[in-house]
């Protein structure tokens, strides 16, 4: 194997593929990445078996000098001290020949060797048996897992299938859904009706991992993907890339259900300025319980906002528009700061059903992103 | 005592301060911020008596809005859980007003009581039987510090005195020396001949993490400061802030001494070249022994640095300017690299004396900053 790359071209590969090089693996050959040297394309690999992704760089025209295949081949290098060293190359065309278990490296006045494995026993990324399930855009896609993915529970949760993300087509909507016992953050998107792909509803639960580095890898621009699934595997495909991951099994709760509360208060208020109040609680809060409770007073036209602990006790008030009950109600703030965060309007739009109720979140005036944060109950002692 | 400041210059006297508070300390007292209300300035004193530090906002103007002191006093209040509501704080007026142990603060729609310590018994920052030292300018005093701290020994060092740096006037030329032991970093300055205060020559060892202090809030202007010096303690005094320090006992090696060595091998050569080599040449260095072991080889007009562990080989060659012997020498990378990222000319002067002699650095043309790194003894089985 022998080809010829530009640094800079190398290096946003080695960052697309990098991540997924497991840090420790009882296997060798997956702490290094895949490099096959084709005619048309040089592809980098990398694997956790969990999660996976091929990345290729196209041979475009061969007068381009931004790369060059010399000889065809398959080698894995080891994936970190090779990832190192190339940050640190100079700039141009860098050299690599493989040849006795070698490959020589050279950029400028610079020179390496490093040891390769072989290939043969690299694990494939893709596998032949998934069928393709949706086309998507990448942006909106993105965008629904940053609205989701920090409602997920943690690594240390009891039930696994809650620490990924619901990823649920019914009837041509797109549903994105991550709950963790205490709160629920729903995106749904319609699909588009003409799109070629769309064959049946599906219903995965993709771990939240691997939907982190779809989210890191995935274009800000107008391309889309196509979501391929199988019974125990997702691929994401673009025209460059394949991130393969494994699925979690297991059960949701009935998210539409849950959510569908009767509404006892009603509130629109500021996005940032309870934001800020929150925020400021919080830093109080944290001193005390570990559920950061924080106090929400909701009047007519006035929340308070409250948060007292043995190092002293703070408020803030701000204007809203109220209808319905007034309420007394506590929260993790943590919690409500997460929702706050995904919402994009400049006004939320706020619904509880009492103090024992959850607070139904949406942006205001759309209909596509729920949250549902529940409250914490008061003891008599807080007041 | 009662006052009103603004936001964003509380803040930002906060953050002169606050790297002051110690983040544990048996003495309660300490985990506060002393506030000193006068008619003439406000006062913000921390210290974990090893080092200290008072900050004085001055009130220019009664008709100016930015502070205003309403009733005098004296308070410590928490540090911590203080700065931290300080900074979420809405931005414009913020009024304190303290009354039966507790603070009141309140900031637009904000407000938040915390409990407060009397301070009579906080301790004071500046001592009367200090002597000024010196005048020197703040600009070239912190250049100073950044130029040598890097070379003074880890706070696990079995000589104390070597975890901080030498403040040494002899004749009117102000040296800074760090030293580890393997390496020494030196710089030196000449005193203005009619500087008032200078009285006498004198040498101080003052902490590496008092001079990170006073390098974080020097000024990168025309100001100067004043050094006053006692038996156990040093003083930095500028016009609004008093940084204390006590001092370290012991001795340290005649830098002017070691320092000068019979040059055998002279080489002129780009700073970012080299630094680009080496900084390569750890990446795999570092992966060998704990040394971070790199080679140099010089002949004529070229610089050879290579490193080889188990993991693979490298080397990078470069263009140099060379008197003298032929010369094959080991160092430790990490050293190389704190020393040139100090030079600030583009070429580096570099002389060897043999290869078990130090390699001495200096920036081209410039006879005010000397590097000195020992090299590692190279063991047959590296050839």
């Amino acid at each position: 194997m022998k080809f010829i790359v530009d640094r800079d071209i190398l290096l946003s590969a080695l960052s697309v593929v990098e991540k997924f090089v497991p840090s420790k693996s009882p296997i060798t050959l997956l702490s290094g990445i895949r490099f096959i040297a084709s005619p048309d394309y040089l592809s980098l690999s990398a694997t956790d078996l969990d999660m996976g992704i091929e990345h290729k760089i196209p041979v475009v025209d061969t007068s381009d000098d931004s790369i060059k295949i010399l000889e065809t081949g398959s080698k894995v290098f080891p994936a970190r001290i090779f990832s190192e060293i190339a940050r640190k190359m100079p700039m141009g065309e860098v050299m690599f020949s493989c040849s006795d278990g070698r490959v020589e490296i050279n950029a400028g006045n610079f020179s390496m060797t490093l040891p390769y494995f072989e290939s043969e026993d690299f694990p494939e990324i893709t596998r032949d048996e998934l069928s393709p399930a949706m086309n998507f855009s990448q942006k909106l896609f993105k965008n629904m897992i940053k609205q989701t993915i920090f409602a997920r529970a943690e690594e240390s949760t009891s039930r696994p299938q809650l620490t990924g993300i619901l990823v649920e087509c019914r009837q041509n909507t797109l549903n994105m859904v991550a709950l963790d016992g205490f709160r629920i953050a729903w995106r749904k998107e319609n699909l588009e009706k003409d799109s070629s792909v769309v064959n049946a509803d599906f219903s995965l639960i993709i771990p939240g991992r691997t939907l982190m580095e779809v989210s890191r890898i995935f274009g800000d621009g107008e391309e889309s993907f196509t979501l391929y699934a199988g019974k125990n595997r997702v691929e994401f495909r673009t025209e460059s890339t394949v991130i393969s991951s494994r699925l979690l099994e297991g059960n949701f709760i009935d998210y539409e259900q849950v959510t569908r509360v009767e509404p006892k208060t009603i509130v629109d208020i500021d996005v940032d300025s309870i934001f800020s109040a929150i925020d400021r609680g919080l830093t109080l809060a944290r001193e005390g319980s570990k559920n950061n409770l924080i106090r929400f007073r909701i009047s007519d036209g006035l929340v308070e906002v409250s948060a007292e602990t043995e190092m002293g006790s703070l408020c803030d008030r701000m204007q809203c528009q109220k209808e319905g009950d007034d309420l007394l109600i506590a929260f993790n703030a943590r919690f409500l700061m997460d929702a706050l965060r995904s919402i994009e309007t400049p006004d939320v739009h706020l619904t509880f059903s009492g103090e024992s109720g959850p607070c139904i979140m949406r942006p205001k005036g759309a209909q596509n992103h729920v949250n549902f944060v529940l409250p914490v109950k008061i003891r008599g002692e807080d007041y």
